[in-house]
């Protein structure tokens, strides 16, 4: 089964498995250390086995984007999930209810329309309640009300609404993403869990205050009155932790491996590997694809299956046939864009993995 | 099977057949006209079925980027396929020595290196050659060298590769993309072909002129000394199509049918489709992404699952659970994130469609 790196066709994602592991049990110790649930979205990995390695670590349970991640995720045994997106419409509701015979499944929100939907699905009822988390807009303008008085608005409105339970405020500060620093990485994450341990006084009750976003994990888990945090990069990092400080290329565990497959300029490199292996994510901005342990080369642009690359014409630059390690610009993405990865150990294949909630858009 | 439109869960991938129809016999006129050989390429809808359409309406055959695509074609019987992409390494050569015996099959390269590989694969010999194009660099700076003297050279230096023998010159002017005008496309479409017979004289003998790209197509058509044209985008088009003039609302074929999922500021509205559906190709240049029949309507930015809307905030704007139809910035990548199309037919699902080729990185 074990045969050598060397021998894996490209391009391939792969994944190496002692740094997923290092990874997993880092972000776990941050969260036991400050008393705050871990509950990590796996849109990026989408593979049940890394998944179970999450839960293994302590996770609480996982988040997930789709219906269809949750289904495969609740298969593989996750019986603890948060679904971190409005449904809408009853072929969704129909399987939430289905979902919900065999994980607990709670579910986010921004809106009172979208909870009279849930409130109205087989199985929720006043003795058994779906549970909503609140989307709340703590800068990243996309979906939730802004912090305050709008949203206690709408936790009364929709706390209202029969068969639904409102469990928490969620947030995520998809906007720490455009610090240039720690330290306003740091004071995004502040500001977040603040916002939301206000708001939720205004809203009286118990709430759970759920935030999640690599960037700002280890610093918001530091901050009075958040319970869970949902990261997901932090499992395998990529291009844009390093460029924000909270990952390093040792750290960088998912890779995609491709083959120089010409050399046409002397200060030019086209691989295997475009835009189908690596998304359009981060395109153009310096340094959004690293070549691993390479940093004299860099990417210039991607077609869908060329990814142009640039050398120092001076040079001998890579040579045709040669291999390289491209770090992506955003990894969860990439995880999307192939059926199976393969986990590496030692510089040697170690099995492969299903990405079994890959195109899961349901 | 026919089912109403309405019934169809989103995000999806849905094709207008009626549209798809006329576009393929549109492109296929225009080469008929001008006695040029087109060869799509497959890359754009990665269906089996969409394929067979476009050599029932003529098409001399077919162009794929990777093997994989071409596997898959060729189990559904396209017997004629041109591989527009240098192989290189032993699985890959392994690979084609095998569709070899159940197609005919040609591949493009831009070195000695690639050409000795191939050279080398079950087959191939003095007796029965591997026939290759030569890339040549009009402009788009991907592969190839320049035309002229430079590409003449590595013609001649392929030429003594035993088992290889060069069918022609190839270029894809993806430069055309950045045109403003209808004449810079022409001029882009009339340099290309002209670069590719002025070195093909130098090259000596018989050899095919290949171009491809479908902004340039219509144009490439009429210049003298053309062969084979292989656009791919024609068949769907999209909205980077609509940009350059060359297409219309009306013929954009392909579109991800989404739902508004959430009102939540009286300018934004969020549908359930993001980077994972239409992909992060063209993000944030104007009307990337266009909203079908609503032009009062835009996309602000996407995440991963969410697609953000603006609406003027003096309107109402769409509500929650209406349906909307969005315009890829780049069809052919999109086709590459669903598993399945559905075909429609005046507003009714007619049937749905495998993508069989998505996701053949390899």
């Amino acid at each position: 089964m074990s045969v050598p790196y060397e021998e894996i066709d490209t391009p391939a994602l792969i994944v190496d498995l002692d740094t997923v592991a290092a990874n997993i049990a880092e972000m776990a110790g941050v969260m036991a250390r400050n008393g705050v649930r871990l509950r990590p979205h796996i849109k990026t990995h989408k593979m049940p086995e890394i998944a179970r390695l999450q839960l293994e670590a302590g996770a609480a349970g996982i988040t997930c984007a789709k219906l269809g991640e949750a289904e495969v995720m609740a298969d593989a045994g996750c019986d603890d999930i948060l679904l971190a997106f409005p449904l809408w419409g009853r072929p969704k509701l129909e399987r939430i209810a289905a979902l919900r015979e065999r994980a607990r499944v709670r579910v986010s929100l921004d809106s009172v329309e979208v909870a009279e939907g849930l409130g109205g699905v087989g199985g929720a009822s006043p003795d058994d309640p779906i549970e909503v988390f609140v989307e709340v807009d703590t800068g990243l303008h996309r979906l939730g009300r802004p912090p305050g008085v709008p949203t206690a608005e709408l936790v009364a409105a929709v706390r209202k609404v029969p068969g639904v339970s409102v469990a928490g405020l969620l947030t995520h500060a998809g906007h720490s993403y455009r610090s240039t620093s720690l330290d306003e990485l740091r004071a995004v994450a502040e500001r977040e869990v603040t916002d939301l341990t206000e708001t939720a006084e205004l809203c009286g009750g118990e709430l759970e205050i759920s935030v999640g976003s690599t960037p700002t994990s280890r610093f918001g888990a530091a901050v009075p009155g958040v319970t869970e945090i949902r990261p997901g990069t932090y499992v395998f990092n990529d291009a844009t932790m390093i460029r924000l400080g909270v990952a390093t290329e040792a750290t960088a565990a998912a890779r995609v491996l491709t083959t120089v497959i010409a050399r046409p300029a002397p200060d030019r490199f086209v691989v295997d590997a475009g835009s189908k292996s690596l998304t359009s994510d981060g395109a153009g901005t310096p340094g959004w694809i690293m070549v691993a342990g390479r940093p004299e080369l860099s990417m210039r642009f991607l077609s869908e299956e060329h990814g142009i690359g640039r050398c120092a014409a001076e040079t001998a630059g890579p040579e045709i046939g040669e291999r390289l390690e491209l770090i992506p610009s955003h990894a969860c993405p990439v995880s999307n864009l192939f059926d199976t990865a393969y986990g590496v150990r030692g510089g040697r294949l170690d099995h492969e993995l299903a990405v079994a909630a890959r195109g899961k858009v349901r």
